[in-house]
Formats: structure tokens, sequence, C-alpha cells
């Protein structure tokens, strides 16, 4: 294995060279970027159908969105009047920083405030690769057991802030919400938690706010 | 990207001659060999936690985990008084022949008549990698979203058999199982398909009845 660890290190160098210009470029001009991870079928789709609507009219976003074969996540975002670029990996289990530089060439950066990097499914690799994005938002959704923050420390512990999804599941699961922000809280103490149902909309107004936050500063 | 990708092909080779040495070894043990593909959360641990009691008075079974980080799966296994052995991958998102290799050295395979391999949660990666398996199982679950099986189309299109979990939790979810068939069938006409409760045992008997078909065969 020893070979093939090495050679994750050179790939990663070279991610990170690349992801320091593309949020060099991307902070000039004065845009905010979010890298969000989750496993396949968590929900991250359906989250972002859910807040681009409700944020739309006060913020120019555009979105990335990294899947292994098909488009059909851009097309549900671009129904919603938002520009979206699709990347498709081919089998590569994560986005990384090169490709999203090779995404960027596809918006008038000037026009956007926001960009949303929707990774592939997967909460393992992509968590190593730094896109270059300001905010690292990781989704976990209820369905998919407590064990997950143990067994993927490196995505929560990086997370700006981790997010809970299908909590309208909650009642037909056993699953301890107490004991998930406890888990996150070990890991990451500084990330803050929502609990949300992207599908019900529950909890969408508080991580919104939090988002808002986040783009004053900018 | 093309560096990469000849990277993969060389690596991809070194695998399935490797995988080749596990199937003849195993095969020349009478040993059936089960490898257990899914997204993390989709139930894969508890999917054999319900199967191992049910099987392990008829057979002798062996368990290899695959973990990125944790042994919390193997010892939910063992716990069952089955012979586990855990691999952890240290951050890749898939099992290799290898690994495998490796692992198969802390069982005596001559006590042994079926293997099953828990692969790392994830449907990219794992799917590219032959272990040396007879069988390839892809779970999925109910709460992962119909649009998996088109997004994840190696995998699905390689598997002898097609699990769909979680269907106590249908009646709360817009998850279309009719379209579910048809898009695997279209993808993989010849894999039965199983509609199964890993939770409440529901659909279980089916899927081992199979499972002990193809046993009678090795």
């Amino acid at each position: 294995m020893t070979e093939r660890v090495y050679m994750e290190r050179n790939i990663l160098q070279g991610n990170q060279a690349i992801a320091q210009e593309n949020r060099n470029l991307l902070k000039k001009e004065s845009i905010l970027t979010m890298n969000v991870l989750s496993s396949p079928g968590a929900g991250k789709t359906t989250f972002l159908e859910k807040l681009l609507p409700k944020i739309k009219e006060r913020f120019n976003v555009a979105v990335i969105e990294g899947d292994v074969a098909t488009t059909l996540d851009s097309e549900r975002i671009a129904a919603h009047g938002v520009h979206a670029v699709q990347i498709n990996t081919h089998g590569a289990c994560h986005l990384d920083a090169k490709m999203i530089s090779g995404a960027l060439k596809h918006f008038d950066l000037a026009n956007f405030d926001m960009l949303i990097i929707e990774n592939v499914g997967n909460l393992v690799c992509p968590a190593e690769f730094d896109l270059g994005e300001d905010l690292r938002i990781v989704l976990l959704s209820t369905t998919e057991g407590l064990d997950k923050v143990v067994k993927y420390p490196v995505a929560f512990r990086r997370a700006d802030a981790v997010i809970l999804n299908k909590i309208d599941l909650l009642p037909y699961l056993s699953f301890d919400v107490h004991q998930f922000k406890a888990d996150v809280q070990r890991l990451n103490p500084n990330a803050p938690i929502f609990l949300i149902s992207a599908v019900s909309g529950e909890g969408m107004e508080e991580w919104i706010n939090w988002l808002q936050g986040k783009m004053e500063k900018v």
C-alpha cells in the first residue's frame, strides 16, 4: 500500500495548489463558495432545490454539479432558473480542484456572488480534496444511521457546518439525535449542526440565516 | 485527467491478476464468495446481522468487513458468533483483491463454505474492483432515491442480484418500486431483484432461498 499512499500524496499536493488558485480567483470576485458533501441519496440535490428558490432573489447563485456519469442533477437545478454546470467524473469518486477550475470558465464570475458545488455522493474521497471553497457543508440523512459520523471522521472534522437531513423520517427510525450531536461535537466542536427536512422544508430557515450571515462577511 | 486514467488502468490490471488468484484459492476450498456493495447507510451490516443467524446453522460462514477507519462493523458481526476480519482501508473508498488476499490468511479456509465480503460503503469505486468473488450483490435502500440506479450504472450492471432494502419505509417515501425494477432490468436483465427490510425481516426468506440455490452449485 505504501506506493499507493505516496501517489495519493502527490495528487493531493497538486490539487492543493490549484485549489488555492480557485480560492484566489473566487475571492477576487467576492464570491462565497460552498462545497456540499454527503453520501449518495442523503438528499443533496433536493436540499439545493429547496434552498435555491429561497435565496436566488437575494443572491446570484452559480451551481457546479459533480456526478459520476449523468446530468440528472444539473437538470434538476437548472429547472429552478439557476446557472448550473455539470462535471462528470467518469468513474472518479470525487471532484478535484482542476475540475472546478475548468468549470469556472463556463461562468461570467462578475455576475455571481455565491457558488455552490455539489460534490459526488461519497463521504470518503471528497473529504480529502480541497476545491478552493470557503465553506464545507457535510450533510447526513437520518436513514443512513448514527455510525456514519464515527466511520467518516475526516468529512465531519473538516466541516464548517453539519446538516442532518430527513428529520421527517425520525418517527420511523431508531436514530438518536442527541447522540448524533454529541458524536459530531466530539470530532468538531465548532461546527454548527442544523436539523432539517429538505422535503418538508422544516429547519431550512435557521440554516439559511446562518448562510446569510456568512454572505455578509464576504 | 489522462495520466490519472492510465494509472487507474494499471491498478485495475494488477488487481485483476490477484482477484483471479483469490478466486482459484476459494474455488479449491469449495467456498462460495459474495461481495456486497452499497452506499454508506444502505443497511449492509444490518442485512448481514439478519442473514447470519438464519444461515449459520447450515453453512460455515466467514466474513470480511471493509471500512475506511473503524472496526464497528466487524464487532457487530462477531457478536453473532461468526468469524469476522476487519480491513481498514485508511481512506481508500473500496477494497481491492490484495487486501482480500491478506485477510484470507486469517482464516483456516478448510473450515468454511461461504465467505461474505462487506465492501466499503460506496457505489462508485468498489464497482470497478474484482475481489475474486462468485457473486456480487448490490444493495440499494428506498431512502436513497430512485435515481441511484441510473447514476451508478457500473455497480448495477455487474450485479448478480440486486436487493432493495428498507421497504418498511416505503409508505413514508415517494419511491416508485415499479420504476426501480424497470431501471435495474434495463441495465441488467438477468439479475434477480429482491425487496427486503433488514430491520423487520420481510423478504429475507426469498433471498435466502436464492442464496441457498447458489450454495448447492458450488
